[in-house]
């Protein structure tokens, strides 16, 4: 495919997952890790624009540059940036006048891509495209979010797309929903033992990657085993009926503080109607379906559901190693590895060095991929991120000894 | 006029306010004493609806029931009311939605109000009316810290109504915008002296009148002067440049706290762009007009300028006394009077009894009106009360001796 | 009594207060608005020495000049100030430094009184021991807190001492504990009417008195009647019993914000032990006193229970009118007064203008005084103030209507 | 040496820390983090109390049993701990008193020690004497913090110990005081390269250790060179000079969250007196020691460091594999490893078991041990943990790359 096919073939998907909304619900940010979508959609844009069109396009014009100041994210490098909690106080730019802006940059960038590029430039292209890749999934997310937050408890979509297990298969069109749970995989929930050894991990081939996946290593793993299957909406159940929530022996100390603090006791949208566990998916509230994979939990959670299981959480390592022996691609899985650094990471100088290097403290590392994830985004030696607490993406779990 | 007639009237109005206004403009919610626009449109709505159709109209229909959860403000005895800094999270129900709310209920007011009305209910349709009017000029406020808190600045109009002086003579169609300020007014700055004794003070007419007017009652005062005019911006631009912000002794402790913890340095929406003060109008960022009376000021500040000046606020006593003696309306004065019931005052029952008595503690007294505030809605016994901390509405200051 | 005996003796029973504490109990700061005891004995000796040893006594050697900084209150004027919460951190300058630094300043100040004073310096002499006999009530009611927080609940004394009724006949040697209510008050309950007239407010003796008590002006009040009696615990627990603290009905919307989020449902210090109401008392946990007194209450639940009882609290106009009426002097009443300027109010210059004046706002009156309250101290005009949710204080209520 | 003679080796050491303090100094608490020394010494108490005499000294009379309310830590099986934040506020039990219950708990233990143990309890008691010895570097870090945030900056002790270079050597009697760097040290500033391979990792002795130092594994590592030398105040003042602490470039997102939202801009306990940099050591405020190590930084402050100088943290594993090869123990050292389970790591059943995995989330790992831990505490295979942010133990860093 030709890259300027490429790049309308994204941006026309981040465009398909908002076609459900409202213009109001492109505008609110509930809590400051949700943004409000239409942010989502300037952000991206102004990627382009800024790291592409300004540097390298000669004689582009900048569409306004207030919205450097408006959809800048967290780059120190470029300008002051808007607080990330003031979003949602942005009534202007309007919706309208964002697709505006969107169209405006994608006619130049169709423009600019007819013309060969030098490497670096097309490193930035890609470098674009997955990041708004990741951004499709945080808008599907965040809207999720946003209706889901609402006593009206509004449906993004009607139904529910049932399809069959692992990510490689799926054949979603449109932005993902919930997922029904293939049968055949509840059927083959052994553990799989991996041998001791020495393994390389990180990423090898010649497409895109991050930095965060580079500096192929060598790690010595010694003999473990790993699930085949998530832990599924059933399972947890037990462990909510047990008193899990209740019993502190299963918790980190922070986690038992988190719970404490926030009156957590089940799941992200779960919610107890006449008894009887429901969850707002994006088609509305439903019953839980008892066969799904689990899925809204916090690392805390995933962390006390395995102590109580007398099992654990794989390293991001293992799960690495483990990956081509089970179905993969439903939920972010939590691990037990801290995201840190491969030996040999080094930040790429300017603005584009702030994408990965900076968050490597205090976060967690999640393998897979969800059904939120943007066909073709993700990979086995993708790392994902997110500080212990969070629930709001489509995180789920696997287990390990 | 007929009944029916001024509802439609003062119901029409609201939606003149937010015809300016971009859909996502009705969503935001930037602080927790700012409600988003389409808020105010559906509570005041709800308002109707809960107070008089339900109660009084033989069979009529609720438009939805989950709307009491969403519009109700404060009452505690209808229902579980949301959390007043969520409102700038819903975006459901969306704006059309809620203009559909109104034209239901106005019609079903509309129907109900051809018949003749019991006494109690005529008394809750004027307080509809006048619940209503508040809200109008709350709109206005929160629409002006909407658009004057996003980095663009967009105007709400692209001109600023000039008219004359006093609250009476004005003849605002439409929205007022911040007003010229009168010449005339402006000659007569001497301070006139008004006899200590016995003075009357509340309601006394048969008009509608909010309960925190009724009982009138005696009180002494001691001889007192008052100004004519409001203090001005240049006025207030002394204050500022003799260091007034950077010397606790004009300020009460906690407001020397409230300026050194949100590093308040002028009145609200003013900004200082190359060494000129400019002010945030709702025709947009304009340099500050010298003549015209300050505003956007807390009660903090009131005080510290006329502590300066080696005057005072009056109370809110003598401002009644003295009302006939000087031109208001343009800027809700802030007064040394808290916010006390008069002697007899009692809450009525239910929940239309949380209307006022609920709030008097720690507030202070606000008496005039403002540019903002809708014709025939005030009067020279109305008691308008904030926190002293609070600036985003049209308050300004007049100064006692 | 010479201006010397006269200083020693309040100078000593400060120190008296003292007595029974350990040194820790010196130390610890709980909450902000408790200082540490060893604060109190340090801070009253700096006002002597900064206000008037430093600029009236010749040749007068400063202590430490470091104190300044460690024993100032409020005084924006001298230097800068610990910040409040501080305070309790700092463990140096021990206890036994504190009491050297008060024989110092005693031994100058004897030196001092020996000679005849200017009426300034007398004024200001006055002034220092109203401060300290403020700051010895506010050591006993701190040094209640921080014992009565502690879970062992020790004992400030072993017993409580009874005495008789008001404050006038009081005979208490030693700091007060909280008194048995004297049976001859309980049999005067009925309220008593005041004629309706023009009433003088404020201090007209020759005395000592805080610039808050002048100005005495005309104040006209309507007729009222004010009850000859404090609530009393079991009146309270009928309150308590009938859910008060469960019906909003009866509070202010702060104050139900301020129950709701301190999970408040008794007043302070009570206990429910074995399904009895226990109260923490300077002598211990004892059961609640059914005929004593109601005391540490905030003004948002002295304000529920009249209106739940459907009667009022009095303005502080009315208590002072109706004063010689009753026995006052054992708790500090809430009235429904904020705490606002006399007429003609003007704060000093200097640093004692800081005294009152900076505090009119956001505060609430209370008359009388307390059992904690120095001989002599209080009067019928005396103007205590605190913020409406605060309750460590003897406070209790008197109703009217 | 016979157990006994180690107990009361070891409880004694405890006490001499605190010879210097005046009790003032036993009972403040000035950050969560910090805690009061009179709690240190009754908690370490309560540790034997509960964990050996009260199981297995048959008839063992608890001294007080609301001591296991006041001086429980964080163990959640036995019974309600007192918040943290709490502990300062406690002025009873007083030191004395505490004293006294070292002194009954010594004496029992003395007796139990005189019969032979099972190993079970044998294993407690070690436990409980490194647990002691743990409080003992806090009891000193925490006197430190105490005193050093007193504006008077009291000194703990008169002069400053210097002693010689590493751990091993070190002949410190009584509580150690920040050293002299010796001049052999920084002459041998080069790197050391350790080549690739499988390394042995973990404690694999016969003596005490602790459970998150067990299950020896191997670990792969790559080449590496690590610096014989601790980064010294002079390298670090180049960091500071060069505007270290405005360039966002070498920080972490959170550390510069962290450093803007406190005002950081060096060191804890440095102070800027007349343009040259002080620091408070327990000796009282003294100029910074150029060629002394670095101590009292953040790990995001060590990161930045090493970002800045272009080189990186060694890893816990990298530190331990090339710990022979340079003199450790003047500086708590921070490593780039989070703080993670071993491989097979399990908690032990009941109270004992929360004693360190519970903590295995969002912290960073620090290796070596510092001039304030008792000797014989630590070993190359000791994992010590903090947060990211925090500063008051004696922290430090050694550059790899």
């Amino acid at each position: 495919m030709k890259l300027s096919e490429q790049y309308l073939q994204i941006r026309k998907h981040s465009e398909q997952i908002c076609e459900p909304l409202e213009t109001e619900d492109y505008v609110v940010q509930p809590i400051v890790d949700v943004s409000p979508p239409k942010w989502h959609l300037g952000h991206t844009t102004w990627f382009f624009e800024t790291f592409i069109l300004q540097p390298y396009s000669a004689g582009y014009q900048v569409y306004d540059t207030a919205y450097n100041y408006v959809f800048n994210s967290y780059y120190e490098t470029i300008g002051n940036r808007v607080i990330r909690t003031d979003r949602g106080n942005l009534s202007r730019p309007g919706v309208q006048e964002i697709y505006q802006y969107r169209a405006y940059v994608d006619a130049e960038m169709i423009l600019f891509l007819e013309n060969p590029l030098p490497a670096k430039v097309e490193e930035l292209l890609f470098l674009g495209f997955n990041h708004e890749q990741q951004h499709q999934e945080l808008l599907l997310t965040d809207i999720k979010y946003i209706l889901g937050h609402n006593p009206l408890f509004p449906a993004y979509r009607k139904e529910r797309v049932a399809h069959a297990g692992g990510h490689e298969q799926s054949d979603h069109q449109g932005p993902a929903l919930e997922l029904e749970y293939s049968q055949d995989q509840l059927e083959s929930s052994a553990m799989r033992k991996i041998e001791a050894g020495l393994y390389e991990i990180g990423y090898a081939g010649k497409d895109f990657c991050f930095d965060n996946e580079l500096g192929r290593h060598q790690v010595y793993l010694p003999e473990f085993s790993i699930s085949s299957n998530l832990v599924s909406n059933a399972e947890y159940l037990e462990f909510i009926n047990s008193g899990g929530y209740q019993n502190f022996n299963w918790w980190h100390s922070e986690g038992w503080d988190w719970l404490k603090n926030n009156h957590i006791v089940a799941p992200m949208y779960w919610h107890l109607v006449e008894d009887v566990w429901h969850t707002y998916t994006l088609a509305g509230l439903q019953p839980v379906a008892l066969h799904e994979p689990l899925t809204h939990i916090s690392y805390y959670e995933a962390y006390a559901y395995a102590s109580w299981a007398k099992l654990r959480l794989p390293t991001e390592f293992e799960w690495e190693v483990a990956a081509d022996s089970f179905k993969w691609g439903q939920r972010w899985e939590w691990t037990e590895s801290a995201y840190l650094p491969y030996p040999g990471f080094s930040k790429a100088p300017g603005a584009i060095g702030e994408y990965n290097g900076k968050f490597m403290v205090n976060q967690k590392v999640l393998r897979g991929a969800s059904i939120a994830t943007p066909e073709g985004h993700s990979r086995s030696t993708y790392r994902n991120f997110f500080h212990p607490h969070l629930r709001w993406q489509f995180t789920g779990l696997r287990l390990a000894k």
